[in-house]
């Protein structure tokens, strides 16, 4: 006897939180798909020289390599027989959805119409060690627009009118998307002085400014090892604390900033545009503000960036980060692909959300239980279900009787909302009972207006 | 520079052949839910020793096992330092989603509730060799009812139910699922007076009729290894023939068998109560057929067992099978869980139907595009695709302003129906002119009724 167990570092869910987490997952879907994003899925793994192109050090060590048995023994004798160390195994797992999109994009260059609007919402793969709350498979949900050549950057202003509408229809609570521009960051540091590396030093540093405080920062920046005048120091810091509060102010503290170098002036006027299509696409100023101290990724995106956070839990960190970067995939093609995109770790974020009692195990996938009092009664049964079936209902058929005690009890434990049951006295009116365990509610309805009457009854609280 | 490429045996598709894919699994998702079966989905991978437990030989040689880059470092240096080889790999790629099933209800069997009706519907893993039509990652739609001590036969009669509602939703044809029970056929082996493996070794010969014609398997039956007389012989034969047409000549063929031994009775009994549970549910009778030549996994399953053919396809074989079996978990529980399931291998089902051009490039899932005449047109133009979306239409907008042929012509390449424009003739009167590109229609239509019109013309063919 084996015991059953699943490894270490992934989220396996009961039916009624797996029917949350997919809700969640048709939620996000629906909303890509009505800003025009297209489906696109990827095979699990890749083939080694393809997937670790790009990446290096940490990532490729949590990298999961794949061998098929005869792959495994072939390696095992090479080892054995000549002492040497076997070459890389063949395929891996992905561990993010960038790579497969860069090779995807790369690829399919010539079948595909730019700008590619793709989602993809799949598992990805990483060695992390073991600990609660960091997962080894976890779904991550993306969009990217990718150009060819170019993109206008009016692309990144749909981004946050997704994200906003992706978290209003997830309705997990308030939330703010947090934007900035890596050229409005780079252009404020050279007029600071600060040029090429030390610029991402600084960087670094502050964004250690959450956890080691502003006199701790600032006395770095003044010490020996960035040499900063008092002045500069504080010029950074007061840039870093910037956060706006509503879509004037956003734009008041642009204006606030000054005169700056061109590229500061070029990152201040996306910003700003971005800002004016956001009000066009009647996105809730509540929804977006500006905050001069995001980074993100700092070898990798160009211009806006993004990060969303839940006004009530800013401890659980950004749920949905991304940016714009100017080049997908020049280790597989030569042509330039810039683009825009954001990812949403679900897996972790429902984990989280659960942990916070902001998601609790779902009401069932199934909508009605009907009931069997008597053996008399199957085939009836059955077709009322079917009936029920074929109106949109999702049902399932007590198929051999129980006390009806017995049935109510089940449907309760499994979150089924309506139970339907035919007693004699029913029968003979040609009605059911519905007991609406939500509620607390009975109620009788002819059968013939059942199904009707179901589909109403599900739609309120 | 690296050559963009997937490994081989996976199904990558284009945007479009996904939107197709897409549709097929949101249409069997939700007729399994109809039905009142859960969503469960498991790690794509399993601890080894969980994973591999019940499968031998065949199946195991097509494991593929997945290691960090840590363990294979270590199992590298061990091989190289003391030339021994190494454990098996701690993790497994799921080759079925049967073995995790049981993983899944022993591991969590006092969690749920019985009979346990879920749906998996991801991926899985061979090793197979790589062969056009041969897959090495493919889905598989599967749904499962466990019992906990036992699990009426009614159980059995829903399958084909779902598997008719599926099909019928899927839309591909006209198919017929073909019923057996294994109780008939050993019970019927039991009369002529064969038992045991020899059971076994008649089956797998009748099971090559297809292939190897009537006369060749008689003469095997009647030869030497088996030594069967010719009347047992023909009797066989006649037995393995018999296929019903409509509901009544099912019965009459099953009375026609004559009396049996105890087994066969039970057998025979059961098929024709499903038969009847069938009727009940509104099957339509054009749908199911028995077929006794029907044998399917010799030594898994116990009762009824299910095929689904396309009736113009027949040459793709079964595309929906499965059958009742007795334990499903023996290896994780000393609890008995009886079962009955099917299983739709959609990756190699979406492969063949496109072959055949059943299913070709869907539409695209973006229902409409917004186009943009000129600059000043561009925040009107985002804020009617909101207004769209807010309706429920899928929307992409075009940001940057182009040739209207450009944008009519790139619409159309993308699948993308109906083309919104809004010309200052049309916006004078506050209206825009939709082209629909499927019927090759123009209309004119007031803009703050668009949305409706829109969502009307969109059910239309």
């Amino acid at each position: 006897m084996i015991k059953p167990r699943t490894p270490p570092g992934v989220m396996e869910l009961l039916p009624r939180d797996q029917v949350a987490f997919q809700r969640m997952l048709d939620t996000i879907r629906l909303t890509f798909e009505r800003f025009g994003f297209l489906p696109v899925e990827t095979p699990v793994f890749e083939l080694s020289d393809v997937l670790l192109t790009k990446s290096g050090g940490e990532t490729e060590r949590q990298v999961y390599f794949v061998q098929s048995t005869g792959a495994l023994e072939k390696a095992a004798d090479g080892a054995v027989d000549g002492g040497s160390r076997p070459a890389l195994p063949e395929l891996a797992l992905r561990f993010d959805l960038t790579v497969p999109l860069a090779r995807y994009v790369a690829e399919h260059e010539h079948e595909l119409a730019f700008p590619f609007r793709r989602y993809q919402m799949q598992r990805v793969y990483r060695g992390e060690r073991a600990q609660r709350g960091r997962f080894r498979e976890f779904y991550q949900c993306d969009i990217d627009v990718i150009g060819k050549d170019a993109l206008s950057p009016r692309h990144d202003a749909e981004i946050p009118a997704v994200i906003a509408a992706v978290f209003d229809a997830l309705d997990i609570g308030e939330f703010t998307i947090w934007l900035n521009h890596r050229k409005l960051l780079r252009g404020f540091f050279e007029g600071q002085g600060i040029e090429g590396d030390r610029q991402l030093a600084v960087l670094r540093e502050l964004d250690k400014l959450d956890k080691r405080g502003e006199d701790a920062v600032r006395a770095t920046l003044v010490g020996e090892g960035f040499g900063l005048s008092a002045d500069v120091a504080d010029r950074l810091l007061a840039f870093s604390r910037v956060r706006s509060t509503g879509h004037d102010d956003a734009l008041a503290k642009l204006d606030a900033l000054g005169a700056g170098t061109p590229l500061f002036e070029e990152g201040r006027g996306e910003l700003r545009e971005l800002l004016g299509r956001l009000k066009a696409m009647g996105v809730a100023e509540s929804r977006y503000a500006i905050n001069l101290s995001i980074a993100r990724g700092l070898d990798y995106y160009t211009g806006m960036v993004y990060e969303t956070t839940l006004d009530a839990y800013p401890q659980i960190g950004s749920i949905c980060s991304g940016g714009r970067y100017d080049n997908l995939a020049s280790h597989y093609t030569k042509s330039k692909l810039p683009g825009v995109g954001i990812s949403i770790g679900l897996t972790r974020l429902f984990f989280q959300l659960r942990d916070a009692g902001l998601v609790a195990g779902a009401d069932s996938s199934v909508d009605a239980l009907v009931t069997l009092l008597d053996d008399a009664g199957l085939d009836h049964a059955l077709a009322l279900s079917q009936a029920l079936r074929a109106a949109g209902l999702n049902v399932e058929t007590q198929l051999e009787p129980r006390k009806l005690a017995k049935q109510l009890q089940y449907a309760d434990r499994a979150g089924i909302r309506f139970v339907v049951i035919r007693g004699g006295d029913e029968a003979a009116r040609s009605a059911v009972a519905v007991k609406d365990l939500r509620r607390g509610e009975q109620f009788e309805v002819i059968e013939a207006e059942l199904a009707q009457r179901l589909l109403e009854a599900r739609q309120e609280p």
